[in-house]
């Protein structure tokens, strides 16, 4: 398991850890409920502000709560969370409480109602910012406006889901080309 | 460097390679000029149809000449171009052809005009099918209407972009999770 030491991160910059594409814990409250969903489909919009598009179904318990809320927190699992975050995947807020079945802290956040979950590498507590594509496609946009981030390890090994019950962990070898970026290109 | 042989692929079943989050490139062609550029801003929308969101920023040389003609190839390439993915990133169309610059095999689509990358795992020809969020934040969605993929290796050592100049590397570790699905939600 990671480090649950975590320390404040600047927002303009959560791409180090969204942009490799991990599976993430969507974490939301609204009067009295709460829940987590695994979300595959997200994608960095902007640094600043620090904008993140997201697809949640409307078949998703998730769903009313982020767009009632208009909140949520975004967490980024590492693999030792594998197997629960298929099991978050596979069951529905509407029949348990997942924080509570899957054994996961409930830590409150600095902007927002919804809860953080403490095992996960990072969390990014975001509001909904943009609400016109979540009829057509369910899109929703958040900017993230706090993140906490571990204090180590430097690379965590998040898994990436392929479809088919098949994950790709990465985070074990890292590859580096700082030389052949342009100066502002980084 | 994968197989290039490739094969028809059902272009619901894109996420496989994309929604691990891969860094790819998009190639695309517009009155007699083609380019490649380097992209990490991209998310699956919907299986069917196969719907994908990628932010071209209007910076881009690309830009232009994917939104006047509606369409372009998102490849998907492995480490061993990975330096070449950077190189790619760090120049402009403006002063290059990139395909000559870097040693890339051009290959024409079946359904766009585009041309694919025939060094690249897997080749997705796309049509630009919503331009409403074009000017507010970039966002292109495409609809994948034929997909090529390699015929080998099964999991493709992609490249996942963290910022900063350094990149994740997936797919020499996966972890298989079948058995926790409910039916229908693989």
């Amino acid at each position: 398991m990671p480090n649950t030491t975590k320390t404040n991160f600047p927002v303009s910059n959560i791409r180090r850890f969204l942009e490799p594409g991990p599976i993430v814990l969507v974490s939301s409250a609204h009067k009295g409920q709460t829940n987590i969903m695994t979300m595959g489909w997200h994608m960095v919009m902007e640094f600043t502000p620090s904008l993140v598009g997201c697809l949640i179904s409307s078949a998703n318990y998730s769903f009313d709560l982020v767009r009632n809320s208009r909140q949520c927190v975004i967490n980024v699992p590492t693999v030792d969370l594998a197997a629960k975050v298929v099991k978050i995947g596979n069951s529905s807020g509407r029949d348990i409480d997942k924080f509570a079945e899957f054994g996961l802290s409930a830590k409150p956040g600095k902007q927002v109602r919804a809860p953080l979950i403490d095992e996960c590498y990072a969390n990014f507590e975001c509001k909904l910012v943009d609400t016109s594509w979540i009829r057509k496609y369910n899109v929703f946009v958040f900017e993230v406006v706090e993140a906490h981030v571990a204090t180590s390890p430097k690379y965590p090994k998040t898994i990436h889901y392929r479809g088919d019950g098949e994950f790709m962990i990465s985070g074990a070898e890292t590859r580096k080309y700082r030389k052949l970026f342009r100066p502002g290109m980084l």
